[in-house]
């Protein structure tokens, strides 16, 4: 079965499985069961096993799953076998959280480039990252080869931002400005917005 | 139909389609459709329909939605017709981005209490809020009957937070720590973190 026949839904729930096999991993704990994910997760195990069987046989019958196999299967899965460079644009509140942000370690990203177009604070420091001056951004972003890019600008540029991104090259966004950003097929943009969550929250509370 | 036969993908997006629709609505659009919306999203227009059908007729066939009608509705199903009131826990850099972030405003949500653990910065004020000593954060969530709280902790300490916050009586919990967390079936638990964003859009690129 190819990449692009698995569930957008599946392949969401995947990093959820790395990060909690990782988790063991740190721990201490070698093998594992779809049912000990499961009860760590609030997944049921017959859908992890479901999940999982669309990429090959991982565990055993009664024996589980051996968590570095796994580990190492997922990552390669999600192509963060490798360390992916990103450009962080905007650094403001979001973009310093970030910018100071020591989850992505060993997680398959780190940020390389800071850009913003305050001159207050264009060519200043964050966590030893200069930022630099979002003119050079299309430039910089070509002459590094970087594929991903965070945008924690406010909803009024993102959309320019984007733009130039894909332009310059970038092949996925991770956005924090609360707007729907328009991209051509073949950029993958994900969205953080902390209202979007809470609403859901409310719905059910 | 009772608010628990929807199917959770659909709550997702509403969402999705309030923010939208507020945002026709600030640039003085009265009347939408759904492909425009679908058009703004990458979400077709018969998954609106469909997904809006759920709470009952909203178009006219022909005439569109009227925009004001559409988001006083959404607001009431997914109850941010009010204000509701978020402790935060954590005043670290995500902390300190979520205490300066500006899109709660408007969209049912104000942080109204930050809570640390940490000597140097309990008492400091961030965007005017005073940090207090998270040792309280059970007396003042149950007097303040704050039924929202926010989490940006260490991963080491989130689960610890959360049993404290359960415990005090809040119902909902927006997660910024890296960890799956344990919560009684009707405490609701939405997650944020960037990685597990980054690593499906690696999936694709």
């Amino acid at each position: 079965m190819g990449p692009e026949e698995i569930p957008d839904i599946v392949i969401s729930r995947l990093p959820i499985y790395l990060r909690a096999l990782t988790r063991l991993q740190t721990d201490g704990q070698e093998i594992t069961s779809s049912k000990e994910l499961g009860e760590r997760l609030g997944i049921s195990s017959a859908q992890i096993r479901k999940d999982l069987s669309h990429f090959g046989e991982f565990g055993k019958q009664g024996t589980g799953y051996e968590i570095k196999k796994l580990v190492d299967q997922l990552r390669r899965i999600l192509k963060v076998e490798r360390e992916w460079d990103i450009a962080l644009v905007g650094a403001g509140a979001i973009g310093h959280a970030l910018a100071h942000y020591n989850g992505f370690t060993d997680r398959g990203f780190r940020i390389s480039m800071i850009f913003d177009n305050d001159p207050a604070i264009v060519g200043t420091r964050i966590n030893g990252f200069e930022v630099r001056d979002v003119s050079r951004l299309s430039e910089l972003i070509q002459q590094h080869n970087i594929a991903l890019a965070m945008v924690a600008v406010p909803a009024e540029s993102a959309q320019a931002v984007t733009d130039e991104l894909v332009k310059a090259g970038v092949r996925g966004i991770l956005n924090y400005a609360p707007i729907n950003l328009s991209t051509p097929d073949n950029v993958h943009v994900q969205y953080i917005d902390p209202v979007v969550h809470l609403q859901r929250i409310t719905y059910y509370v």
